[in-house]
């Protein structure tokens, strides 16, 4: 199998993450969540090495942010990245170690901006799942034990979070359907299901 | 097999069209699109030329379908529908043209926002296919003879054009994700592959 990356954004409470799990084990490639992106940047190593070279690799990183008006900061700014606040460092760093885990080989990564990381990487695949309102309450209750008259609007606030995150960072739309080759609603077309065509249209297109 | 209606909305050039026909082929159900719910619909005694320009036309007026409520319209129009607009009364016809060719039994119907018009129907599924501007070129030109030069803008104003009508009519944003089941890049993905994971999905899930 050539290497695939397969990026999964996902609304809150669709099943994206269980989705991508059990896409991962089927195909037998590595899975990466948000704790795993975070383990995997604290094991390589990666932050010492990003603060070490910060010059390189933060100002590169943050002239991409600058070039899409993210940021409207001094040159000087350039010239001194450990003036970044904390969350546009983490971001930078989580940046660098998706772009890495993607570099060793196929592997599934949920969130973190990881469609827009890899946008531009031949071999990534796209997918955002999302669901109505009324699942990801169930799936919200039953699996995050959100309390039952809370959970809507929680949802609702949880995804504003990530638009705003996805929206800061990358300077696009969340959620817009041209981003992703592939777009399901998970409860309507069924988890399995989708878990089921994205393996066999992996294994089917993608060998050599 | 349960009665499956599967609307497919997309861009221009993506290829929607022709996975929609492949689709009713392989599924041995009926495929409607413009020109046929247009004859359909001849019925109503509106010439065929109304229809096919009725989405070309400026949707400039303020009243349309009284049956969907968006309009606190006075009960003296809706006893006299001959007093709207003309435009509006060709999309009233298309959309109950849609509801009468969907109560018959299962279908494919591109376009013609029957996804809106269907989107309480519980037997209906409902597709969207988009693409990169370069295929859509690609296609635009070999399969409808667009000058090439003027592909990309040609495209740009058809997809407004369907967007515009939409929204007027419906009152929802064109292409928004969380309208549609499914959502596939048509290049990507290959226009095979989503034929023959819709055709599997349909038979495997709506059977009795």
């Amino acid at each position: 199998m050539k290497r695939t990356i397969i990026t999964i954004s996902r609304q809150f409470g669709s099943g994206g993450r269980t989705i991508g799990a059990q896409l991962a084990k089927e195909l037998d490639i590595p899975f990466y969540d948000k704790e795993l992106i975070s383990l995997a940047a604290k094991k390589s190593g990666i932050e010492e090495r990003i603060f070490e070279n910060a010059d390189k690799q933060a100002v590169s990183s943050l002239l991409y942010s600058l070039s899409m008006g993210m940021y409207n900061v001094s040159s000087s700014v350039i010239d001194r990245p450990d003036v970044l606040p904390l969350n546009d460092r983490v971001f930078i760093i989580q940046h660098n170690v998706i772009r890495d885990l993607a570099e060793k080989g196929s592997c599934v990564i949920v969130g973190r901006c990881a469609d827009y990381v890899l946008r531009e990487d031949p071999d990534a695949v796209h997918v955002f799942i999302h669901s109505d309102l009324e699942n990801r309450v169930r799936r919200a209750v039953e699996d995050y034990q959100f309390p039952g008259e809370k959970a809507a609007a929680s949802i609702q606030k949880a995804d504003k979070r990530r638009a705003a995150y996805y929206e800061y960072y990358t300077g696009r739309r969340w959620g817009r359907m041209e981003q992703y080759d592939f777009a399901f609603n998970s409860d309507r077309v069924g988890l399995e299901n989708v878990v089921g065509f994205l393996r066999d249209w992996v294994l089917r297109t993608r060998q050599d």
